[in-house]
């Protein structure tokens, strides 16, 4: 298992940046004024880089994967880990926000069950069964996962974007769905990126002040308890003690999506967690990201400057389950457009950088 | 014409707020965390106000509309007006940004020419030839239009919205196409808002700080010059006075979409002079439009923190055409499916407020 994951991660290889000249010539010679369509021509160049061509983008395709979590015992969340399960039910009947934000986007939706609690489900078209475990132990007493666990979600997410590569899948969406999951994700940013509990820390689904506060007491125990994981500098080990089913499932993703040069778009404070687990472990993967939305959760602002990344757009949303994920695929399709089909200055007699 | 375009204007009312309970309870009930898709959930509540019912969204539509001006003269921009001319082409060949990403968004597109210099243009199913003149005066000597001509102007801009209308349409976007039109823009935010020409004005398409400084002493001589209009506390005679045939019609098409229950789109810069025009004109117009995204126009956030909104996007783009605009009415969508399409939470069996 440790063998098939390492090779994995060594697959990934950062971008041609040699390249970058001749698809930003195709971009300047768009007819617009240099530069004019923003964020869209940097979307549309890193497209091109991804691809070594012109970019195609769909099929498109969120995985939306479900996790509990042990440390939901410390009350860090107003609801019961029931509700992970009530979720996925919604999900498979079509009638939550992911559902119908990737339907607006135009992206294929597959859920995935890595580790909620309960049984399994009827089988849906939709669904993935994957459950490593019915949720993680609790991390503010002692590792969230087992190292072999975490390995095995890691490796169920690059599985997962494997699949979507032999269905020809251009562009990922990450989504997450798990009661109680801002908690290990506010400490995997402590301990990858060495930000403080307390600054990190955040309501979540509507925790008040007292409520944050003991979360970020609960995230502070977790990082105390798993000081060793957190202090060995292995990544895998820090994701194994912090993270959650459906966060290394996502970081998996994360990497297998770059292993198979697609874009991936990276959803809100649970996926960019993912995100920079996936980072640590090889920092290739930022060639492939796209980090989709502001999340509304205050830590992900931190996180992301720290990380010296912009989020594609600021909706205030705080969801998760993909929908900021959703929205930015939209925009990578605009600028796939963009390069594809709009005319060039030496095509359409437009004096250049006329608008 | 002055009557019609009294009664036009007599005929926007404000939306009906006591409705806002009625549709907040809905968005409320659907299965997501009370606010957790934050802007999408704001633009549901508009689109509900707006049609007093559950919204439907399509079609949509945008006028791209065309005009030149005479303070081009003034070497305020790097290009000559003939660019004007041949981007209309190019829109009507298919070619532009805002062919593409109208698009991307299904929308369809119309192209207006309501006073580009030269003649008049071959007949295309997606123009309309509305020109006014080829051309407004130079603004920095004097009025760029007479009352009448910006009369006129306001008037075609509410026909094509009345177009759309009896077409169906429920989702209107503001274009723009105009060698030099960041001027009288400018122009207009310092008339309307009292900002002063060197903190609004900026680079347009290119220019060199030099270039603004000299652009900027343009703006300060058309707000001498055309003092009198400025100081009549007459919206429409400021108009006249600084504006132009696009950024007029553009006006009329704002006041014709609310006067029409329509949801605007008011794309960037150009389209924000504009919307500032109608909501001179009448004030009710905010609760119709949508300030679709943050121009890189660096006077576009001054105008818009004086009226106290809060574009919708922020992706560093300053084309104009109504590109930014055809990006927010994916999210005008994205709201729209959101309200129609999610399940409740009376109805799904999640406990209320999960994720």
């Amino acid at each position: 298992m440790q063998a098939e994951f390492t090779e994995a991660v060594q697959a990934v290889r950062p971008v041609n940046r040699s390249l970058a000249e001749v698809g930003q010539a195709h971009i300047d010679d768009l007819t617009k004024p240099r530069g004019s369509l923003g964020r869209l021509e940097e979307l549309a160049l890193k497209l091109y880089l991804i691809q070594e061509g012109a970019p195609s983008v769909d099929p498109m395709r969120i995985y939306t994967i479900a996790g509990d979590h042990g440390v939901n015992d410390e009350g860090v969340s107003l609801f019961p880990q029931e509700v992970t399960r009530q979720m996925i039910l919604n999900f498979l009947n079509g009638g939550a926000g992911i559902n119908v934000l990737a339907g607006t986007a135009g992206a294929q939706l597959y859920v995935v069950d890595a580790g909620a609690c309960g049984g399994g489900f009827d089988e849906h078209p939709q669904l993935i069964q994957a459950k490593i475990a019915p949720g993680t132990a609790n991390l503010a007493k002692g590792p969230a996962m087992t190292g072999e666990q975490s390995l095995q979600a890691l490796l169920l997410g690059i599985s997962l974007a494997d699949r979507a590569a032999a269905d020809g899948v251009r562009v990922l969406g990450t989504g997450d769905m798990g009661i109680s999951n801002t908690t290990p994700s506010t400490a995997l940013y402590c301990a990858y990126l060495g930000l403080a509990p307390e600054a990190m820390t955040g309501p979540g689904t509507g925790l008040d002040a007292k409520g944050v506060a003991s979360k970020a007491e609960v995230v502070a125990r977790g990082l105390a308890v798993n000081r060793a994981a957190v202090e060995s500098g292995d990544p895998v080990a820090v994701l194994a003690a912090l993270g959650g089913f459906e966060i290394a499932a996502l970081a998996g993703l994360i990497l297998g999506g770059a292993k198979n040069r697609q874009c991936v778009c990276v959803d809100g404070f649970i996926s960019t967690a993912a995100y920079v687990a996936a980072w640590k472990i090889c920092s290739a993967v930022e060639d492939y990201c796209v980090i989709s939305h502001a999340s509304a959760e205050p830590g992900h602002a931190e996180a992301v400057k720290a990380l010296g990344l912009r989020p594609l757009l600021d909706l205030g949303f705080r969801l998760g389950e993909g929908t900021g994920a959703a929205c930015a695929m939209y925009l990578v399709r605009s600028a796939a457009d963009m390069y594809n089909k709009m005319a060039t200055f030496s095509g359409a007699g437009v004096s250049e950088g006329g608008a």
